[in-house]
């Protein structure tokens, strides 16, 4: 990368410009005694993310990455925060169809919104994916961009979780905070591939986790541009544009990032073609699922769960030697709240 | 950003880790009393970027901008290269039609293939939208991501400019490359949001611009996930997803980057809506058309032309006081084996 900088530069060009990134790489490098891991047990699902760390960032190593290759890929849901009972979107939706019921007397009558505002998901859902699309595109399209934005914002600041009382940016896990953040400290862009709504995750996933938008990759419906009021506007129009899940991840990979990432975790069937992807490029790669296994700090389930089912993508773990973190068993704390 | 960071990080998190980022903009600071700008003649032009870069960056300055928040966007064709005769896409799309002709000797007799074989660009695309999207689809489809992007590097590391005879990555024009450059040191992100297909830009983009592949911005034709001989691959389709052109350019810069860029840089009605959306944004903002005034040097060019056209932007421009570079007057050097 540096070197490919270097080609393209006049040689008039100051070169302390560059030397800002290699003092910065140089910092970074002194400052990696103490535990950047703070929250993990030291069992040898953290041995491995230090070791694979470790092996693509020092000088001279054969596994080494240069800087720019460094990609990252998570999943959200149940990845990065708790997805339990329900994925947290879920709720948002839930809320939003009450917020907008006022306006909307004929819901009361008609499915799947009549279930919905009697709080049956079960049989609102019951009509499978059709019934799904009608509220997403109920609650989630006719405004811009801008006004789902601040939607979103009002809500992820002020709703709680109907079991912890907390507020859903408070259930994100700690350990893989530190994580993220012990990426970044190590010349790794970290990115969010998660099959949540792109415009749901952008006004908080900066804060929460110091991912920035342009690093967030999701579902979305599609938009339009228009003047409105000699204004410049997105209308969020009732039309899916891309589902990243499933085979939709290596999909929304390609299409926002351009590379293929060299580490990815997940905790689902739904993340098993992303690591996939992620595993099939040439060079050290890290593969890692969350394994839900604590039914004390958060909730247990796998293979026979109808939301984040883990079966398939445990036995390719398994078969192929990928890290699975039990989070029992390897993580200290599981949220910020914790007390220890 | 810093703040926010703080907000979320362990208090036993190492300090040291986030200084890096201070000091790496003090450094850069630091740095800036060279002429950053060589090629740029010391016009209007020139002194509208420095004086904008400038009171964004300066802290305590009244239009200071987050560095998160330093988005600057770029057309490519015509802003970045040079776009004619025509679209340098145009000319690798001809070459492949003509790698592709033995595998079909039907297209000698077919159109609008036959047309194209014989160097008719005109006859060729006489029949509008459906024959250049058949071109493209027999040309750019059908092969998977990662042999795309080989044939793409093939070419653009031997294929020459009918007229200059020079790499089509020499036609670049110098001093974009170095406000790219200018533009980083001061911590914005640089995207490119094109026309042009974003998997025929991202295979030479970071060598030559400097602009990661996740930095690419462009239309794009579906691709689909799938097991080949046991290895992961994304087939091309023959369908297009997304057109990234006129008011596709907003919609594309929300879908990949999420939040409203603070610099814009077009050359066509094209990047009109770009710089719309990039303009109604709030606080200081930089908007620029790349004027096409030098027939010597390069080529002069607007309102009455086929590619390129500049007519109703301008016209915007001249309105909104957006910045209007003329490349005579504004670049002493054009291109970068020009001789000054």
């Amino acid at each position: 990368m540096l070197k490919e900088l270097l080609t393209w530069m006049t040689p008039g060009w100051p070169l302390a410009f560059m030397a800002v990134g290699v003092l910065a790489l140089g910092l970074a490098a002194a400052t990696q005694t103490a535990d950047p891991l703070p929250s993990w047990n030291d069992t040898a699902a953290k041995k491995s993310i230090v070791e694979f760390i470790t092996k693509v960032t020092a000088a001279g190593s054969p596994d080494f990455v240069p800087a720019a290759e460094r990609i990252a890929v998570f999943d959200n849901d149940g990845t990065l925060w708790s997805e339990r009972p329900v994925a947290f979107q879920a709720f948002f939706t839930l809320d939003r169809v009450k917020a907008l019921s006022p306006q909307h007397p004929e819901w009361k009558e008609k499915e799947p919104f009549a279930s919905l505002l009697k709080g049956d998901l079960k049989a609102a859902f019951a009509g499978g994916e059709p019934a799904v699309l009608e509220v997403l595109m109920a609650t989630h399209a006719g405004m811009t961009t801008d006004e789902f934005s601040k939607i979103v914002q009002d809500w992820i600041t002020t709703a709680r979780h109907p079991k912890t009382g907390r507020l859903y940016t408070e259930m994100v896990y700690q350990p893989m905070r530190e994580l993220l953040a012990y990426l970044r400290v190590n010349g790794f862009k970290t990115f969010i591939v998660s099959g949540g709504g792109i415009e749901f995750m952008r006004p908080w996933a900066e804060k929460v986790y110091g991912i920035p938008p342009e690093q967030v990759v999701g579902s979305s419906i599609k938009t339009k541009y228009e003047i409105r009021g000699g204004r410049p506007v997105l209308v969020r129009l009732s039309e899916m544009n891309f589902l990243d899940d499933q085979a939709g991840k290596p999909v929304g990979i390609n299409t926002h990032i351009g590379r293929r990432p060299i580490a990815a975790f997940g905790n689902s069937d739904g993340d098993q073609q992303m690591l996939q992807w992620t595993a099939a490029g040439g060079g050290a790669r890290f593969l890692c699922l969350i394994h839900h296994t604590d039914a004390e700090r958060e909730w247990a389930y796998d293979n026979t769960s109808s939301i984040g089912s883990l079966d398939k993508a445990l036995e390719e773990a398994k078969a192929r030697a990928w890290t699975v973190v039990s989070m029992k068993d390897d993580w200290k704390r599981v949220f910020p709240f914790d007390s220890k």
